[in-house]
């Protein structure tokens, strides 16, 4: 019995990529937004691993994204103001979700708790929500158990503050890594297939292993009667 | 400037005393049902203090509410069978807000960010949103911080997981030892008067030190303008 959903959120719930080339065509970066913003978001994986492996002490994605673009933009021979990177820093706050986020969070919180379950801090998942008016029973984060997905300790905190099993908990995700991770905690999954999270080109993505497969929030309710 | 509020909630945002006193009238239990309420929340303050000693291990409210019934019970010689024991337990999940509590929410929120920031663990805080269709941000408990109110800990949790340092940071209860242990901290605070918390013979209280006292949040909603 699922007595709880937690959610992904950078992909899953909302669209990162557009939100921050958006941010960086405001800013006038030289170079590609949509290029630039694939480019931030590669080197998010090896700062969180960096963390958990203890090589870098938890950082909020304040912090880490500020670390990041330093470097991309290092890497690139571009300068950009502090000011403004702390704007492009600020874009990852407020990124609009999928367009069947909102009300499918409303119809999906009817029978279950629902919260976002992300390696983003709570602040920033405090904002997100705000932004899109995307109504949460409570926000839970990476922040709350000091390691990032797919650390097992990630998945068992939400559990344990939501006092639900892990197999009556299932996390929600476009992204198969975070799905395995949740597995391999005892939680269940369900895997959203988001087509255009990297763009138009995104490659085809499943998780045969997951409980279910869904286009989008609508049909995970209807899955979960 | 007040850039988030966080609410106590037992006592502040919901009725804890009818809901307890008509769980032990459903429940059967000889002896004044309000009466019975009372002596029972008389006895949460010892153990919380116990626990924030050192000389009791952390704790749910639903463990420390079991001890503090069985106790209870025990002195008065009152036998009453577990599962009844735990329904009154779980009475402290459904608890009914005050009347202006929900609607409040919603006018406070449109400005700044709304938490409960209460002892209570985070499922209970959850099922008692959702129970009263209460609209937060987020959820901050003690639980969080692994230290019970007025710790400053729990406070300083509840701003560092906002992102607001504590001047900008509004605690709000009915409580003047709550609201001391949040000035303590750094927080600014807003005494908000309950004056039936306690049945209809409440004693009168006040906080001469906050930086603001109302009647209900309606009224909060004006004084922070």
């Amino acid at each position: 019995m699922v007595r709880a959903l937690v959610f992904d959120v950078f992909g899953t719930l909302v669209d990162w990529r557009s939100g921050v080339a958006e941010a960086f065509r405001a800013a006038d970066v030289p170079g590609d937004p949509g290029e630039l913003a694939d480019a931030w978001r590669a080197r998010y994986r090896p700062i969180l691993d960096a963390v958990n492996d203890g090589q870098r002490p938890w950082g909020t994605f304040d912090e880490l994204h500020l670390v990041t673009l330093d470097d991309l933009l290092a890497e690139r021979g571009v300068s950009v103001p502090l000011a403004v990177r702390q704007q492009l820093v600020h874009a990852w706050h407020r990124l609009d979700p999928w367009p069947d986020a909102r009300s499918g969070l409303e119809e999906l919180r009817r029978e279950r708790v629902v919260a976002p379950l992300s390696n983003g801090h709570v602040a920033l998942l405090v904002d997100l929500a705000r932004h899109g008016d995307l109504r949460f029973d409570c926000v839970l984060s990476a922040e709350l158990a000091n390691a990032y997905k797919p650390a097992p300790q990630t998945y068992l905190t939400a559990a344990r503050l939501l006092d639900v099993a892990p197999e009556d908990l299932m996390l929600v995700a476009a992204h198969p890594s975070d799905l395995q991770g949740a597995r391999s905690a005892g939680l269940r999954t369900a895997f959203i297939d988001r087509p255009l999270e990297l763009g138009p080109h995104t490659a085809s993505r499943q998780d045969p292993a997951a409980d279910v497969s869904v286009a989008d929030l609508h049909e995970l309710a209807v899955a979960l009667q």
